[in-house]
């Protein structure tokens, strides 16, 4: 029997920090990462080995990390765990004890029940696997025509890139435009034109009924009666937790399949952790349950982990998850941090929002300027920071997380209102109209009138 | 006689902020800006008008943000100011009258007395006026061999954008590299080197002696005896607050010559405020008298200004002036935001620094990425976050804006490694090695060992 005081389950982004994190903050502890996976892609890079990158190689998470922080790393697949007992056993038949054990173990693609063809070859989805991913690149070598189902944020970036190659391709979505579920209507609409200004062919407002073929695929059946030719399709319709291991070790799951646990992601017993995708989020306003998979977020949950596995020495500054996410179609950039306006009326939260268009260099006669639009969504009463949508350059990114730090330190549009932020014309919007502090100055006007 | 509510003297960045500000928050007072040019430039814009803009032209603030902002201009120069009467004079022998005035009369080339050749021919500075500049412009169209004395930003900027247009530019700069006042010597170097490799000569670690020629430049003569030739020369040896017509007027004015003001910017009597360079800032950390001088601080100054002149309603969230800049050369940006190592060793700041180096995109095989390293200024005992240095790519700005935005909102370390941050593989680095994040893993890490 091999022994270990920290056992993490699953090597991506999530098992990766906790593993490393763990090893730093107690570095008399042995920490033992066992995963599937020979080699670990970067999970947010994954869309860019059908284009951009040269191929999956160039998307890998170096094993030197592990290395480096003295972390065992064992490639095997834990078929079940005993949390009592405290061991686990795998499929190369080996036995781990350990101390602490963290759950990574992930999502994987969803792939509906009630969409008939998804068994049809040339039938794909986009896990976290690069011996699939491989595989999946080489298949559609020759291909020509390829739908890609569902346009969240990796529908849209694998249609951007499959494009960018010559493919020509069909992205649809059942809602009225991609990336409808992140961004309110205006700016969702604005990512679709961009996408399909550059060459992908966008069919949103209707859903697919079937996926059609002999054995192969052939086409792809909307619910509005229309057929689109394809001779590979891509399910990009979301995520579920890859909970099964966790559920039948006897751990509790939320109504998102996900390890329910405590803010610093523990689980009814102390020793027994999860983070990443497969464990429960809390939202960071309404502290509900939210399905919310993102690679940061993980990130930020794993780091908590990995220093207060043997006692809550670093609290939490920040309560619940805050949704900050972005995108990038051609050279604009597209996010969100927080609520937007429908997901907070959604939810019962009384809000307004304010918005300011400016560029995000000065002049804006200088070379590779872009719009910039920031929208604040702001509460009714106190002014409190909510959330907030920016469209843009290559900084677009950046931005985003200050509206993110923002809301994480509780401000009010009162407060931004009078921060100092640096500009330079080759680097941001001008001081007289830096487009956060404008909007702010909107929202303050708007409450004065309230 | 000419009657106004508010009178603004002044039309760059903090008069025009100011005026419109005011307007805004005040609708029902009149507001006039007196200012002495026709067209006013972008302030932060002018380096670029020598190389990467087509002209002064594109570099202009228009005049309809004051008009759309139903604010009154006067193109004349205002002579002497009677603040007990509350009535100006201008040149073109007008008189107004007001209820409060705003000196936002900015800063002038500084031209040290003790410097021989300063009067020669082609011999000039960088003001932020838009007639000098042209011609400025005009005169060096045929020179090819070009010294620029002074190694902080403008002269930098200065002489990247005259080397783009095919100049033979030599910059000389008294301490050991350029912008060695604002970065540390390892920053500084980097800095000076992508300025060397883009094809300036640069000259530091000796000041310059004298400017030689006879009626016209022919030379610089440096401290070490090296003579360099040149057909022009380009001082920019900082700003001086322009305050006479300030002093003239009875207003008291502090070691740098900044007119004294309180936190809302509010001279002895609240009817005389002053804002931007001419103006008094004291520093954040040591609310010590500072002279710094940035668009982007006048800026928030003029806010402050706008929204309180008849009563302090919006009262400011961050006390004092945080010094947030940064500079972009080729595609590398430098900045800083708060303080440095050697400027807190300076004010006895005990402090140390924690560094982390990672890259602008994720995968690093992307595209464009760059390297993009942050290091942090923390506190020795609190872990209070004192400043931050990012060199990177086309995000540096707004990283070292998340850092600003961290230390106006008090945050220690421990704070940082807690928090959310959204990540993309286009537009930043990746959730496990979110380089702001590591720096404050490595800052506390320090700290529990100290």
């Amino acid at each position: 029997m091999k022994k270990t005081d920290v056992l993490v389950i699953g090597g991506s982004a999530a098992g990766l920090v906790t593993a490393v994190t763990s090893r730093s903050n107690f570095p008399d502890k042995k920490v033992t990462v066992v995963r599937k996976e020979k080699q670990v892609l970067v999970p947010c890079g994954i869309p860019y080995i059908f284009g951009s990158l040269e191929g999956s190689q160039q998307n890998i998470i170096p094993d030197s990390k592990l290395e480096n922080a003295g972390v065992d790393l064992i490639v095997d697949e834990v078929t079940s765990v005993d949390c009592e007992a405290k061991i686990c056993q795998t499929k190369n038949g080996e036995q781990i004890s350990f101390e602490k054990i963290v759950f990574a173990t992930g999502s994987v693609p969803n792939v509906p029940k009630w969409l008939k063809g998804t068994d049809l070859e040339n039938v794909f989805t986009v896990p976290k696997d690069k011996v699939y991913i491989d595989a999946l690149r080489e298949k559609i070598k020759n291909i020509k025509n390829i739908v890609v189902i569902g346009g969240g944020f990796i529908g849209v970036e694998v249609s951007d890139e499959l494009n960018k190659v010559g493919k020509n391709v069909t992205l649809v979505e059942v809602l009225p435009h991609v990336l409808g579920a992140v961004f309110e209507e205006e700016t969702a609409t604005k990512a679709e034109n961009a996408l399909i200004e550059r060459g992908v062919t966008v069919k949103s407002g209707s859903g697919v009924k079937e996926i059609t073929g002999q054995g192969k695929v052939s086409g792809v059946l909307l619910a509005n009666g229309e057929t689109i030719k394809a001779e590979a399709v891509i399910l990009s319709m979301g995520y579920v937790a890859n909970t099964e291991l966790a559920k039948n070790a006897g751990l509790e799951l939320n109504i998102f399949g996900q390890i329910e646990v405590d803010e610093y992601m523990r689980t009814e017993s102390l020793n027994v952790l999860a983070v990443g995708d497969c464990a429960q989020k809390r939202d960071f306003f309404t502290r509900r349950n939210t399905p919310g998979m993102l690679a940061s977020t993980a990130c930020a949950e794993s780091r908590i982990v990995g220093m207060n596995l043997y006692g809550l020495v670093t609290t939490k500054n920040f309560k619940g998850t805050l949704s900050i996410f972005f995108t990038k179609i051609g050279e604009q950039g597209f996010g969100v941090a927080g609520l937007t306006n429908s997901i907070a009326k959604k939810q019962n939260l009384p809000i307004f929002t304010s918005r300011f268009e400016g560029v995000d260099k000065h002049p804006g006669k200088l070379a590779g300027a872009h719009k910039q639009m920031v929208e604040l969504v702001v509460s009714n009463r106190s002014g409190l920071l909510l959330g907030g949508t920016v469209i843009g350059g290559a900084s677009t990114g950046e931005i985003v997380n200050i509206i993110g730090l923002a809301i994480q330190n509780h401000m009010t549009v009162y407060d931004l209102l009078t921060i100092q932020i640096g500009t330079h014309p080759l680097l941001t919007a001008p001081p007289t109209a830096y487009p956060l502090v404008k909007a702010a100055e909107i929202a303050v006007k708007t409450l004065r009138n309230k």
